[in-house]
């Protein structure tokens, strides 16, 4: 039988050795179903798996058709920024505790596979924020999040002012420890801890939460994601720019970090039968609290 | 010059008779724009004015192109739902403090509403929440909201506990005061006060956000307007369902409202340059805390 | 060997017949112990337990050094508020999930008591909250807490506004769904779902923290518990005020609600070894979340 | 008339030197009131007043028994700092907007001072936290705080996890970009951008809050200041440890921060009438919101 996909390229946790078994289990189940199969290059030197062909993310760009990952949250996230451009979908195998995104336990893959690979599954297609941190009318960062862009405070500084302006518009002049600007997909990480809303992966929107506050009168907003959103530091020391955890130090009065909505999607796919409101009861507990 | 509009219907405040006088001076310019003129009924009846023709809700949004509200966001929000199934776009003139949606202010109407008349305004459209709750299988009551959808504890029970579904799909059990489902017009209402974000008006979402939670582990969520929302009372006595404040008491264990996006929206009109992020902070003080 | 205790009542939680032979068993282990032994008079009609003297919250308050709670939370909040001028210790054995007061296991109740009724044990003393409410210079309602005051809106009222007053000195006008005074105690109660913040049992303040504030610069306040607080209804349909969910309904504008520290404490009796820290840990998940 | 104050030391706020004539005309009519006048060290320094002795703060607290401040909040922190051993009461004149402890407005110090030199006002003790950083078994810091003392993550961190003991009793393990504990004085202030309560200088408590937490079920909790209080770093890169943003960066897993209530008190002197309440809502427009 023939099934939806044509060429998977494996992807595994970075230095988790241990998983080289499974990874190969993995391999082998797709082969039987007549994929061609790749491993991710780095994953392919961290394993020592030499029996598939290795590529590197611009090549499973070009000539896969799926991602398999195994590991975390974090390692999905990862590779999905890599692939982003490719629109290569992705699915997830979580050896520990279920993630947000990576929802596949490690004792079910076989029967989540199967039907998966035929074309029965739920694809949930997540935006990202895409971005540049400018100064003096030049680009000097460049940046992709699938989760947030964060621009905060140095550590010696006591407070960072950030004028934010959406479409040349005035929109706020924010004085905290920092500005989270979220997609739906980071709701449930740094923006929930600065007091952020949870987003719905189908709201077009950003939210904008800062963290620790220095006026009361401070609330998350939900911006549209259609918008270019312009934060401009306007005061304190050292502060940075930082696109899922990768960004710039020492940033100048002046500088601004624009950030738009990203032309490309990242398509996670899960097996019939996910809920995303299961996840967040699941992970966060959200309202299953007992008191 | 002939304007863009044809017919405008004048609507004043409930029982604010001293308006006389100013809405025949509104009457009068539009008279003299070239737009056929009438009185909303009851303003009518209130104010004794009987120059023009007088209307109902019915027969305003059967014949006029144009309301123009002298009053707060009460009234605004008032004969927005009334003439909502008729797409008669409004402008609000604010006798007192500028309201949200009432934004011309009274001292600068007759420069405001020149530019308007003749095409040049900002069209501000907002979605409404639309409903019904059913009991047995049968609709007992129905609503329209452009703020938010309530379900409340009853004044001697000591919580209420709410199952809320999303298109078949169960989202969570929440024990609460109450729970409200906001648009984001009604973001800035009784939502805010509950903890709920700011959704900006171009934003496709409802707040879910409940008030006094019995668990921490809550947080309000965004949800896509495109779903049908329910929320069935579970436990807790003599609970209330309200559609912009207005509702059915008594509600049963196993009662269910059932909201969904409105096919209908209402459309502002707000002179050129206004600002949706401007009002927030005037109205507010959003970021504007003096510490 | 004769214990620190002379004698002791049971208290069985209202209408749990089951306890009967469970009450029996600790009365005589009690009796063997050294101890006279009375039943709460409403626990005696409702388990038909006349082995032993019954008494009424009077009586036990008179005679009785010591009493038993088989129950939850709710039944030793009720009888420590009657047995509160009588200065009688209370110890808690919970059927159920522990509670925040009621701490000894089910299972656990003869390893527990023995060494209590020797007197090693840790005294938790908690203060009360007492008042009335006035009108027209009369005290037309009296009440005593230990959990919290809470005066809120009618049913049909979109709010109600309170002036609140310590010691003659204007604190702030407060307009909200209620306003919630909590004692220590009532810090891990509704105060919690309102938004207020812990107070350790020793911390010598009351929680004053409003229920869906319609201001957005309100902020929770620990006010020290040697003064006099007045919360006086400004505006609002319908208010009523509660001591403990027990109240007065109706109140008018001008209604006022006067509180103090009670001169009497509850005295908690834990076996040695408990942990306040541990109870918040296991009953709210205090910084026990997975995410 | 002999006052009740026999020789007072005048403090400038650092680098403003236009304030000479000020603190002559102060000094003058502290002198005319019969009281010997000295200046602080730095302030005589930056002003280039020589026509009154210098002191330094050690000097200050062995011989005045008055210190006049001009400057804000932060000025009056800094010195009453250094002068807590001493015992010298504070009052604070600010040439701007007031402060929460700068209270008597430039254009009336004439009129306040008077009666406040006669013995007439309002004493306002505040509690201290001292502490040290202990590694090792060895004290590399010591420290004292009159706002705050934050533990917080490294700027490259994501996040640090710090476990809170009290007494040798295990409170929890917080994971957080960082943990406040704050007393009253400082709950107006970065303790309040965290979420934590305000509380009134007379409870004897301190605030602790974290900072962005990572667990949704965190609550700010009010501790007693009896206690020692334990934060010991667990996890995390490069944290620091701050009293009054003053400290120490770098931290090692294992470093302890040890913190309880000081020997000694600040005393701030307001002229009769001051109320701590009206300072919250002038200064944080404390329920004073518009909506």
């Amino acid at each position: 039988m023939s099934g939806r996909f044509q060429h998977a390229a494996l992807v595994g946790k970075y230095q988790a050795e241990g998983i080289r078994p499974l990874l190969e289990d993995i391999a082998h189940v797709l082969v039987r179903q007549g994929l061609e199969v790749s491993i991710e290059r780095q994953t392919a030197l961290n394993t020592g798996i030499t029996e598939f062909e290795s590529l590197d993310a611009e090549g499973i760009g070009r000539r896969c058709d799926l991602a398999v990952v195994v590991g975390g949250d974090g390692t999905m996230l990862g590779i999905a920024r890599e692939l982003a451009r490719h629109d290569v979908p992705l699915v997830g195998i979580n050896q520990g505790r279920l993630g947000f995104i990576t929802d596949v336990p490690l004792n079910q893959w076989r029967e989540a596979l199967g039907p998966l690979l035929a074309g029965d599954y739920e694809e949930d297609p997540r935006a990202m924020l895409e971005g540049a941190v400018w100064r003096d009318g030049e680009r000097i960062f460049e940046g992709l999040s699938l989760n947030d862009v964060v621009v905060s405070r140095g550590a010696l500084a006591s407070m960072i002012e950030i004028r934010v302006d959406i479409d040349d518009e005035f929109v706020a002049n924010i004085r905290a420890d920092g500005l989270v600007l979220s997609s739906p997909t980071g709701s449930t990480a740094y923006s929930l801890s600065a007091g952020g809303p949870i987003l719905h992966p189908r709201i077009g929107g950003w939210i904008l939460v800062p963290i620790a506050s220095h006026t009361m009168s401070n609330r998350p907003i939900v911006l549209p994601d259609s918008a270019e959103i312009r934060m401009t530091v306007v005061a304190g020391r050292d502060a940075s720019a930082n696109f899922d955890m990768q960004g710039l130090a020492s940033l100048l009065h002046g500088d601004q970090v624009r950030v738009q909505r990203s032309a490309h999607k990242v398509r996670f796919l899960h097996p019939r039968g996910w809920s995303y409101y299961a996840t967040l009861r699941r992970k966060l507990r959200w309202y299953e609290g007992v008191v």
